[in-house]
């Protein structure tokens, strides 16, 4: 991967435990504009609460990220762990310490390791010349069972430039914002207020459209870093390559968004719900949603069992305008539900077939206006119970 | 126990499958007044479609309830068999049908096998004379693992009366109302439009305040029938005996409220949880009931885990208002956060020791007021996921 003027590392400083990758450099060699969007939760991590203060200035140079420990829930002591993390890395990259970003990832109410975070850093700017962005993508991870990258590239006034992220989720998946990490690096030049609304509408159909169980973190943090050095004209939003550029990052946000839900904690089931002909766009994403977060839709999934009634019975209490004598539903081309009830035949039969795929669509039509919208989700399965009961141990 | 004028009866029918009773019948000897709360999912089954239009005249005479069926995404046909069902117990019984209250609980979406229904009610009329509350209780129900059955007794103007609730739940078990049924009788003479209102303030007390899974079915019902057979004096809002007669029945509803969620599916452990110095009661419901169903505390839970950062984590995401820097949180009596930061100490230890308990409370201090509410959960576990995953085969 070619992507101008920016370069990674990752090191094992033991966060949580030897043995892995857990601390990740991303530096631009010179100011980047920067877009970010954090967690909406009301308990936010150190990090997420110092990097709302620093993104004001639209500017940054670096970005600091670790797995094993969330420094949420960790009070004054967490904000001056993350601003001396911020200020190590910045005095051994010789720049100023307002230009970086810290993010964390990890167990909640634990302080920082700071010795051994202090001890790692050098190596971690010492070894940017030979990392690559793939290695930040393992080192952010934490029940993540794979590492989770995404590029594009396109052409702005002739000249070719990269667009690359990265992403980790599993667990504490649930919009506004969709619970996880995800960085994003272009060597495009683009025009820095066009970008923050740009990459929060981005977010808003990627990221807040997925959901693995519901709850949503205190550390969520998406991030664009635009360094320019590609050498294209600055984009913005009356550019001519304007269009394009919104295209390719909204394809890569959602690809990343669609790789956490495949990766999500025990997930044995990629599923996209629509859900069609709402009242609204609002009344659409909000049914989608219900169906997405019901335990007992997810556990059907899990069991592979054609269980249409769960559906409908989450788009009842989902706050949407349902009239269900016109309701429709289909699991990928198959029709279960018509008007309201199930549509008989071999329905039964076609439909289990279609829960054994390992992906497959759900589609409710309610049938009162034109209002769409689609969620990404996984099933609830064993593992998560057990991923979940254990993950402190 | 003693229930002046009221007679009940249990069958086999073989609604879903044979070897269990599964169609109960409760008769008052004269019409009662009536109380009724019903789902307000949007998706509502057929009995309770007609027990919303029938308990507009405020008298009952009789409930007919199966389980192994819910009757709901069932469209017309539906409406027909519930009609039908009370209209052959109606016959049988030769009462007016419309006096009759119909609830069902099940599978969604497949049709009333009702040639097993018609066949059945002539032995389930006829049974009155030997049947038990305690049978009814066991008929309704579905993945319960033990019948839920609550009796009290009082005295107005001198004369003894008794009120005996029934309930059964298991999963699909969320606010508004909890999903459900629960049928409570009483011989007491209660002022109807009285009885209404607090009847839906007990409802909103007990079983509103429960939480298994997050998710409201399409027929809870809850029921309060009352005959006057024993003789009391009417109790109206302003009767001397009027505060007797709501604590009782309060104590009731939340005890039958308690027991579902001791029964809930997989249920391992029963939590009180408590959300207090909220800004208001409604954020004080509104955290405790986002503790109460996120799935990430509920699987800790389950682990043994003393994993309070999940539980800050939902009171975030709650949308109550959050000052985190003032936020304190107890297992039981020991103190674990103060000042929105881990306590340190032996805190982890002796938590821990708390959530090896089957119940413990789980307290948690906003200091932005005086609002408090107390939800009750379980835990979520691989049980759980195994019985939905299973559930329709």
């Amino acid at each position: 991967m070619d992507i101008k003027g920016f370069s990674f590392s990752a090191v094992e400083a033991a966060i949580k435990k030897p043995g892995r990758l857990d601390l990740a450099l991303i530096v631009s060699e010179t100011p980047a504009a920067l877009a970010a969007v954090y967690t909406t939760n009301k308990v936010k991590a150190a990090p997420v609460l110092l990097g709302m203060e620093r993104a004001e200035s639209g500017l940054c140079r670096a970005v600091v990220v670790n797995s094993g420990n969330a420094n949420a829930c960790t009070g004054a002591q967490g904000m001056d762990d993350a601003r001396e993390t911020a200020r190590l890395a910045a005095e051994r990259l010789g720049i100023d310490p307002g230009e970086l970003q810290v993010a964390s990832t990890g167990v909640i109410g634990q302080p920082m390791p700071m010795e051994r975070v202090r001890a790692a850093i050098p190596a971690l700017v010492d070894g940017l010349s030979a990392g690559t962005l793939d290695d930040v993508a393992k080192a952010i991870m934490t029940t993540d069972t794979f590492p989770k990258m995404e590029v594009r590239s396109g052409m702005a006034g002739g000249v070719p430039y990269t667009v690359a992220g990265i992403a980790k989720g599993a667990g504490m998946i649930m919009p506004n914002m969709a619970t996880m990490l995800a960085f994003i690096v272009t060597d495009a030049a683009v025009e820095p207020s066009w970008l923050r609304s740009m990459f929060r509408d981005g977010v808003d159909a990627s990221f807040n459209m997925i959901s693995v169980d519901g709850d949503t973190s205190t550390n969520d943090t998406a991030l664009i870093l635009a360094n320019g050095r590609a050498g294209t004209p600055v984009i913005a939003a009356d550019s001519a390559d304007a269009d394009v550029f919104v295209a390719i990052l909204n394809d890569l946000l959602l690809a990343l968004a669609q790789q956490i839900v495949k990766d999500g904690e025990g997930a044995t089931k990629f599923v996209r719900i629509t859900v069609k002909r709402a009242a609204s766009i609002a009344d659409a994403k909000c049914a989608a949603m219900a169906i997405a977060n019901s335990s007992l839709v997810k556990t059907a999934f899990f069991g592979q069992d054609a269980n249409w009634g769960r559906i409908l019975a989450a788009v009842g209490y989902s706050g949407a305008e349902v009239d269900q004598g016109r309701v429709a539903l289909y699991f990928d081309d198959v029709q279960m539900v018509r008007n309201g009830i199930f549509i008989g035949g071999d329905a039964e039969v076609r439909g289990t077939e279609v829960l054994r795929r390992n992906e497959f669509a759900v589609t409710v039509e309610l049938g009162l206006g034109s209002g769409a919208a689609t969620v990404y989700t996984s099933d609830l399965s064993y593992d998560y119970v057990k991923i979940n009961a254990d993950y402190r141990t």
